[in-house]
């Protein structure tokens, strides 16, 4: 089973994921600067779950390069990551809408951590269809950021009973630990690649 | 006439339908546990017509890997499944609005029904074009699951004048027999794959 | 300047075109069999709908499969055809919000109308650009479906003067024209393909 | 890192993105042809968000086309780009539902401009990735349009304190400008296909 499907299929929930959430940005009532700057928080809010969702793409754009095939437990694994991120634009709406107070904030988070996990999920499916030898296995080796991660989705989930802010500051900076790039695993997929054109 | 675009507008359609269905989720109304809980039916109804998205992407993937090419009559088969499917969020909304009352019940368990007899025409078209020597006709074989799916849909119909939940679980079992993997057949895929290699 | 963007894409537009539909469907206002008949005519607007941009999907599947290659004026004629087909959802949901009634159902059948002038001139600069030696020149022909259709457009819109269900059967017969298939053109398809094949 | 997934999650994008303005069309109150022409300035200001899309769209592509691979860092420019133009339909609505007030056709235009930024930037990238003497640096060569349209923006977001609507038209010169085809960019894609394949 090829996985070209899977890439059509992942980038293409994805895409509307990221695209939908806009639908959900209320336009301000009235046409001042006023009514625009009222709406900031939500403008906010639509940026880093767009900046997640641009991450998870990225990440499995990268992931299922060094993939070779799938198999129908792969393709759960994946379906599972893109139920979990489907749900952002629910937790996104209901966190906005209700001025992040906590349960929702905490509800954001929450959808955080599972898709987080769903991610851990499918990138050991691959690993062990791959083998501990490929180039999966390898590429990712300690995984410092995908074992961190969900460490601080749960501190933050914590800070959020002292004041939600706290909690949404916590998911930000994992957004942030993912963004800068990590040139070690660039430079290996530019290798991998190389060495299979070879 | 090549089966690419066929798979690749399938595939757009199922990642928007499996993604549109979210927009449906409405916001609990209190930023409170309590109201996450009230809209739990909704999403777990969300949760079953995204998993029988995710069986049909899923079962579609492998019969179209299967098949060699297609016809304009293939096209239409298709384009038949895809419709049924796209009445998914339709069904879903309108069984969670009434909280699960038996008419929506069963007019959702009735586009199941007719989700499951499109994909049967269809493949059967696709077997036809191929020949009953063809990959697919084999792979396929008996087909336990496409022949007994239609007849647990009419037990789920008959069970909703009983209660509306009883059909409710029988559209759940049938969902449950397809996920759980068919080892047989994927087998087969991946050797026919290889054959083909070969 | 290759073809396979112009083909993702339009693919795309199409699959959201024939699923957001969906999104306007009203559901019923009660859990009856009752309120489910009341949106019975909705229900065969978005058939009627569903069925034409399928039309499109699988002619336009057809065309680009014929031709070599695109430049830009026939990525902006492309644009235009797709222009009018996102408008479907617009007028399907006026003609249906209306009761059929007579403005809308003109305006329904002027977005028909627009929709198979841009396929003409999409097809147009196709031909334009392979030559009329082409295999889409030749496999076109007298194109008797693509010049009578806007006759019957016309007629259509004509009719909705004595009755607008009168326009809405003369926009059916054109739907009902293309859904039978034309075999000759098909069988040009699978001729030529095999020629390149060779 | 091969640029096929870059292609197909930006044409999903612009894909959603150029159909759901049609969502936010509010069908007129009335089966009237009065009521339709009520509506006829937000139509307009579809056509011109929808024309802004369709210039991306066919920008992207010839830029794409001519890029040998992508990094990390043009991933991310990507997506920046496609940030603003999600952006497109809220500012679009804002714009039609104030009547072309002028704070929202100042928040159009600087959507506009941010754009047209991001798409520099992106550009920018991807000739630092391919070298100063590759296909896509000698083809856009002094990228007058590319210039010129940051500054004509700018003018229009002057322009809108006289009159709201002389911004909306020197947005609207900027789209004209780009949708004149450059005759020189496109012969010079041609030639390099060409060079490619022999």
């Amino acid at each position: 089973m090829n996985k070209n499907r899977l890439e059509a299929f992942s980038d293409g929930v994805l895409a509307i994921v990221i695209t939908i959430m806009v639908l959900e940005l209320r336009v301000p009532a009235e046409p001042s600067w006023h009514a625009l700057l009222s709406v900031f928080p939500t403008f906010l809010s639509y940026l880093l779950s767009f900046v997640y969702v641009g991450i998870y793409w990225n990440n499995h754009h990268h992931m299922i390069h060094l993939a070779d095939r799938v198999n129908g437990g792969i393709l759960w694994a994946n379906l599972h990551l893109l139920f979990w991120i489907s749900l952002f634009p629910f937790s996104t709406r209901w966190m906005d809408e209700s001025g992040f107070a906590e349960v929702p904030v905490l509800a954001y988070g929450f959808n955080l951590l599972c898709a987080a996990i769903a991610y851990f999920v499918l990138q050991q499916s691959l690993i062990r269809h791959q083998g501990r030898q490929g180039a999966l296995a390898q590429a990712i080796g300690r995984d410092w950021k995908g074992k961190t991660s969900p460490l601080i989705y749960l501190a933050g989930l914590g800070l959020c009973v002292l004041h939600p802010l706290l909690g949404v500051a916590a998911y930000t900076v994992v957004a942030l630990i993912w963004l800068v790039p990590d040139r070690r695993v660039e430079h290996f997929v530019i290798r991998a690649h190389q060495d299979r054109l070879e």
